[in-house]
């Protein structure tokens, strides 16, 4: 028997629940979640095998950490309190850094793998969670010389069943490059979103004219604020830094305008259609060379 | 039968000639192409009957034209000089007030059907064309007043056989509102595709971090520049305006960040989540109340 404690029940830790009972028939789930709805919900659709609280998990081989950041911390430290020996404790938050730091002098420290999945919707809660999320998408880990041979070993078994990519990277780097890559692209997207709905509110019938290019740009506007103020919380120096590189190329582009400047817009495009061998990349789950 | 003939053989133009073909038995395509291996692409794919020249014109019933906005005045003038009497001549470009304009004092004025069918991908050429490109999807026709009677039936006949839905417009209203749900869209997709691959040039593997909330927004970056270019030149003034407050959109949340504002920032997220409405009525195809 393999007993399976997944903390917050959401998209990615319902989908972890899913996942887990198709690929390990000896396993039990069991769901804590702060909030008792959504335990009952993730009963009820049999995301999970019962509900279960933080003093059980000395019972515990596996424990998964999926709420959002700001809470992680404490409840991780909590967590490695009240493990055995032999238990796997891991988290799937988008910010490492200050994640590893704060279990760094834990004497469970080897208990411990920081784990960071890309994947994901823009929807919340355990209706969001999803089997074959994982599948194709990278998982990277992070310092994972600090974690126990044998639970390192765990825990791959379970990302390889579950279909992910691994990749290594120290939390310093994460963290900066995934500014760029993820946290920049909610921004825009929010504030693609608000400029809209600010420019056109009392003209609904506007939006008749929006296709389906403003739905992909906009589509991360609808993700959830209690995951994503604390992301940017955690990685504000970085994610400023994007930012600022971001508004400089608006302005830029929007200089090319003001200055009639066709050709170069036109330069502009053509050397970020390029994007398209990276997207295909994504789109495929094939790693890039 | 019906003469068709269609000018400019890429994803727009070749769309109506494939829904035009299964939709009206009768009508022969005739394609046109400044580019001859489009036109040869086209035929071979069975997307046109058989390619023509500008001088045909004058046997033909229903001319489109679907080429990039900063040719397509000339081309429309042009083509309005070859056609006979009872000819309907619509174009699709992405602007409307220049070309509203250029064509205001043509004597075949009520030959002409300003349009925008807002459906598209982010490819573009022959090999982009699709079936069922338009179904569901808004087309925006302006100063139908100004087309007669007669030809404003053929049109909307064939527009209402493609499954689009019909919307009327002042070409000023058309081009300001479209810089807002659809310009700005590709320009904040392209410098954020631009601000990551500036910052990750050298660092490939960067973008296995990446997924699909990435490939959402910056997919309009795939965008053809031939086709982006002239529509920012003709609808400058509305793309500045937008672009202005998007950028003061995005330095005010910078702001929020640099101050510590994190409960602000929640509530910016929560009242943008307000998308998720409107973006449910463009994926369903269904208007907005």
């Amino acid at each position: 028997m393999m007993n399976v404690f997944i903390i917050g029940l959401g998209l990615i830790g319902g989908s972890f629940a899913l996942d887990i009972q198709l690929g390990f028939k000896n396993a039990t789930i069991y769901g804590i979640d702060s909030n008792e709805e959504h335990g009952d919900l993730a009963l009820e659709r049999g995301i999970i095998h019962q509900k279960a609280t933080l003093s059980e998990l000395k019972n515990a081989d596996i424990v998964i950490i999926a709420i959002p950041v700001d809470v992680s911390r404490e409840v991780i430290l909590k967590t490695l309190d009240n493990i055995s020996d032999t238990c796997l404790v891991f988290d799937v938050g988008s910010t490492k850094e200050l994640i590893c730091d704060a279990v760094k002098n834990h004497p469970k420290r080897r208990n411990f793998l920081a784990t960071h999945p890309i994947a994901g919707t823009e929807f919340s809660g355990p209706n969001a969670a999803l089997t074959n999320l994982f599948r194709n998408k990278t998982n990277i880990i992070c310092e994972v010389e600090k974690t126990a041979f044998k639970l390192q070993e765990k825990a791959l078994d379970i990302f390889s069943k579950l279909g992910m990519r691994i990749r290594y990277m120290d939390p310093k780097s994460h963290d900066k490059h995934i500014a760029y890559v993820s946290h920049l692209s909610h921004i825009s997207s929010f504030m693609l979103g608000k400029t809209v709905i600010e420019k056109e509110k009392n003209e609904r019938d506007i939006f008749d004219m929006a296709g389906s290019g403003f739905a992909s740009t906009v589509r991360l506007a609808k993700s959830s604020p209690a995951m994503w103020t604390p992301i940017f919380e955690q990685n504000k120096e970085n994610v400023i830094e994007s930012l600022n590189e971001y508004i400089h190329n608006l302005q830029q582009f929007k200089t090319l305008l003001e200055n009639n400047d066709f050709p170069e817009i036109y330069i502009e495009m053509e050397n970020t259609n390029h994007i398209k061998q990276i997207l295909n990349g994504i789109l495929e789950g094939i790693p890039q060379q």
